[in-house]
């Protein structure tokens, strides 16, 4: 097998054989394959595509290269959950915790974020003391134990997708259906859980942009999932506007613990709601009515907040948390945002507010930066809101940066609105 | 400026501004910017293509990498001329001079040959003592004397190009029009002779393998040279059969020689001659009719294989191979194929011809390997030609392969013919 005949497979719209796709990805990932011939043919996927056929020999193929997780000592249905990211998303300390207390068990790794907030881990890591790096035993027995867990991603898990990644993010060959869907897929897979459920944001926050596009890599990665076996469905959901009110790390945190504590409803409860129930009618729960009402009554009653308390706990992390939000992370300086007028909200631009909570410090523009924890954004509304003249539109938040002149002019461009 | 940006932008079919092109290339050649990340875009470029500005922007921004010539110590009129190559080509050992008889000036840079068979900078070293590698300021000096000279492309001509080159090579990024023209053309440009004839060739023994996309590679050229001020015209030529009736680096001096000792006509002969009359007529020496007749003039008169022989003296080698054939290297081994039958020559297939003088050692399959200057072919037939019984086809040569059975396996499937 050579390298150029495959990258010129591609580049003519040519097949490439599973066998050639396999050769590919283990030369590439033991470095046998230059960074130079890779980038090449990444670009003729991103430009061509690549059929299903291939996209499921390529997601198999990186998952292969590095461990596949035994998670059979956990002793139960296990179930995943994938966010293809967004502003304000703190959805997994909500749906973890609640599909747990439903009797089925959430192992998750997840990853540090890059961009306008930090990843659910840099999130975990804004309650003191939670270690988000363990040992595979531990992790397996914590979610034994409360039926949940998050950790850092680590071990030998698809070491291909961690090179081919790097080299994505380098050479504008990111946005290619085909190779996100494998990229998250070959991690799904690796770490081999019965049950995937794959959450597909569109709109200006998400990474994809438009409806169709998150309804085609949606369609994709339930094929491939099935393909491997899996039982995998995804939903495809609204990322126009951020989720929920709060943006940030430790702020996301709190406002995760209060809708655990019942303290909080609307789109991200719905969200979290209609997740887990899918989650749990995947794994065999019920039908998605009976698996709905499940949900809520686990958030109601508590229960889904005392599973986050123990897995907290267990994490080396306070659990006093749970009760008490203020032991969490907070800003130094805040600055208030009023209306200057009486107005209607008509949308809030999530892509802008990310930006925004970037400039305050809750982001990290380049790998391995540092996260203000207490940075972000609380908002005080939501499209179609009216707000009157001197009310507070949003509260900004940051213990780095104490003008606040870029980050308010930043978010008040994220809000469209009319006088009314 | 940013690379990302600008891959970006060529892969959604945005136009980069000439700023960013020639950032790319002045960063690309100097270092800064990694191959992972030129290949990224090559491919994209292969893909999408580039306008006809980007392509003259990107063609000048190569050229001015490295050194410009200054041909004007030569005191008259330069002419360049260049062939996309092919088997059997050996023009610019006849042309240059036959030009150069009529009373223009052809400075030529050549590369060594990674194919079929050599390049003409091969070629001319079949002559014993030709030194093809010489200062400037001789090679300059040889032209002005005699009206002609070709020597090995040297110096600090086009670096982004060779880089490039070889990327491209090395990454599925060759076969692209813009990027061909490009290519060329800034070698062409950095020679910087008034005129430049390109011929174009098109078939199964040529790099462009249809006749629409020789004429779009020929229209651009045009277009890039005259932009930089140049005169430049394209002719676009048939390599479907090989050119002459002999394949082989020694070999193809020979007949270069014959033809111009007037002692063979054809194919080879009237490609010459138009190739020459054109250059001629953009010297401004007459109309194209006119031109014709002084360039068939200059052979005829054995005036340009005077020039040749007076050229080939300058540069230290053995004028005497222009009377006496003999002297070129030949042959420990030959085979001749011999018709099994009646039969009548449909088609030559000049790639298959092609692979047969690289089987037999006329050519190279990796840089700096080393050629048999004896090796090669000589074709007894052409096209239309009646072959009877116990009559020989072809001539195959060789000094390193006593063993033809390869060779003449593959040769003989080069012909298409019906028995009669």
């Amino acid at each position: 097998m050579n390298i150029i005949d495959i990258i010129n497979k591609t580049k003519r719209n040519r097949q490439l054989s599973d066998e050639e796709i396999t050769w590919l990805v283990s030369e590439y990932t033991s470095g046998n394959i230059p960074d130079y011939q890779m980038s090449a043919w990444l670009m003729a996927v991103c430009l061509n595509g690549l059929t299903e056929r291939e996209t499921i020999t390529l997601t198999i193929a990186m998952r292969d290269t590095g461990d596949i997780l035994d998670l059979s000592g956990i002793g139960g249905i296990t179930a995943d959950k994938h966010s293809t990211g967004g502003v304000g998303d703190k959805t997994s300390l909500i749906i973890g915790p609640a599909a747990a207390a439903c009797g089925i068990y959430v192992p998750k790794m997840s990853g540090r974020g890059l961009g306008h907030t930090g990843g659910t881990i840099d999130k975990l890591e804004s309650i003191s003391g939670y270690r988000t790096e363990l040992p595979f035993d531990e992790f397996s027995e914590i979610v034994k134990k409360t039926g949940f867990s998050i950790i850092s991603q680590s071990g030998n898990l698809c070491p291909a997708d961690k090179k081919i990644y790097a080299l994505r993010n380098a050479t504008g060959t990111v946005d290619s259906i085909p190779l996100i869907c494998a990229s998250i897929m070959s991690k799904k897979l690796a770490l081999n859980a019965d049950c995937i459920l794959l959450d597909v944001k569109y709109g200006s926050g998400a990474f994809m942009k438009s409806y169709d596009d998150a309804c085609r890599l949606a369609g994709l990665m339930e094929k491939v999932g099935a393909s491997a076996g899996k039982k995998c469905r995804a939903l495809v959901t609204d990322m126009n506007a951020p989720l929920g009110k709060n943006i940030g790390n430790a702020l996301e945190v709190r406002e995760a613990i209060e809708l655990l504590q019942n303290k909080s409803r609307g789109k991200l409860y719905d969200l979290c709601i209609e997740i887990t129930a899918n989650m749990l009618e995947m794994a065999g729960k019920g039908n998605l009515e009976e698996c709905r009402a499940m949900a809520e009554n686990a958030i109601c009653s508590g229960r889904a907040l005392d599973v986050l308390r123990r897995t907290i706990e267990l994490h080396g992390g306070n659990p006093q948390v749970t009760e008490d939000i203020s032991l969490l992370p907070r800003a130094s300086y805040s600055y208030e945002i009023k209306a200057a007028a009486d107005m209607k909200i008509l949308s809030v631009n999530s892509e802008e507010i990310g930006m925004t909570s970037l400039i305050l410090g809750a982001g990290r523009t380049e790998k391995d930066g540092r996260i203000d924890m207490s940075a972000g954004i609380v908002m005080n509304c939501e499209c179609g809101d009216k707000i009157y003249k001197g009310e507070t539109i949003m509260t900004l938040y940051s213990s780095v940066c104490s003008d606040f002149t870029e980050a308010s002019h930043r978010a008040l461009n994220s809000i469209e609105k009319i006088l009314i």
